[in-house]
């Protein structure tokens, strides 16, 4: 994509990246200069009606922050102009830790949706979701060590077995879910737990709950969606 | 089981082992001296009609061996009478290695079948299923060279690979998804991978991806089996 929208992309180009998962900002570095990218990820729920068509539900935030250490005032800009468009933004002095803690979320409870074919709820239930949670997340607070980002496991953990509540979020199905099994589209697993390997390699840190995750999900991604 | 026939047991009565999975003589030797338990294992493929009413399918074959050295003899017995049941058994001198050969079998294609919901061949289609096959696989050798046991991970890998095929046994839908996905029934998982993982913690040798298998298949269990 950042290849066929490189024609527009001026010197002043700013892109704000909040997607779920992890290294966007490594992919986007290779067509906009550092000073230009600002990462962060949001908490609305939307969902796409068609191109350039999004509704939201209920509602939300977003978190974000300058990568260049030179752009804090632009980021802050940023951050109050889609206050002001009514999206709740706020900047944040930790952007890494909170990308790692929506990924969390994501690699745990996205992943164990899609592959149980179950809701949140469902999976609280089950006798070893929170040791399979936890057992993820303990790779993610190896990895994220390496990089001097200090994860608080408990925390972490706590602020998933919130959303087991089936009076809270629990009767919900997460995205992936939404995209491998009801939709058979590919999910974004390799930039949840296959990041989190592909870091676990480079660093030396072994990752065998999110390789195996990632793994499995691919697999069901090769069944279940057809080929062309 | 071994509780209720207790008081039919005599001091001469021989127990032949011949199911799945690994540590079954650790039980039964709980029960009956170690010089009448015989452990072994089957290839026949076959369907319980009722009680004592077994359909078997095909041809298939038996092997087994004593545990207790002065045995031989009355193992070697055991064999003769089987086959001339017509059961084709044989006298292993490697016991141990036969029941580690088809454990892996059973470690990999009967969880990823109950876990993807596929049948052989579709599992082999997939472009995870090798990697992650060799992976548990690594965790086995690992394991039982620490019993002494050598087992050929090339060997154990080709062997299973030939197992895709779908003009052999590719379409076939292994006992451990007939259990849970389609009779909603508890499976053996904790005597094959979970096994593993008990011996990799005696031993101090990791067997993450038996371990996170085994808790995705309790996790399943719990999902699709009603409670009472």
């Amino acid at each position: 994509m950042l290849k066929d929208i490189q024609k527009i992309l001026s010197p002043e180009t700013k892109i704000l990246v909040l997607l779920n998962g992890l290294g966007h900002e490594d992919i986007v570095k290779q067509y906009v200069p550092e000073k230009n990218i600002f990462i962060g990820n949001t908490m609305w729920t939307a969902e796409l009606l068609g191109p350039g068509k999004i509704k939201l539900l209920g509602s939300g935030s977003v978190v974000l922050q300058n990568i260049d250490a030179s752009q804090t005032a632009a980021a802050q800009k940023l951050a109050a102009l889609l206050t002001d468009a009514g999206l709740n933004a706020n900047y944040s002095t930790n952007i890494r830790y909170d990308i790692y803690k929506k990924a969390t979320v994501n690699a745990t409870l996205n992943t164990l949706s899609a592959l149980l074919e179950a809701n949140i709820a469902s999976i609280g239930q089950t006798r070893t979701a929170l040791p399979i949670i936890k057992t993820i997340i303990a790779e993610f607070v190896a990895v994220a060590a390496h990089e001097e980002i200090i994860l608080d496991a408990d925390e972490l953990i706590a602020n998933i077995q919130k959303t087991f509540d089936p009076a809270g979020i629990g009767l919900h199905f997460p995205s992936m879910y939404q995209d491998l099994i009801q939709n058979h589209r590919l999910t974004e697993v390799d930039y949840i737990n296959g990041a989190i390997v592909k870091k676990g390699q480079a660093y030396g840190i072994p990752t065998p709950y999110n390789a195996l995750i990632t793994q499995l999900i691919h697999a069901k991604e090769d069944l279940l969606i057809p080929t062309k």
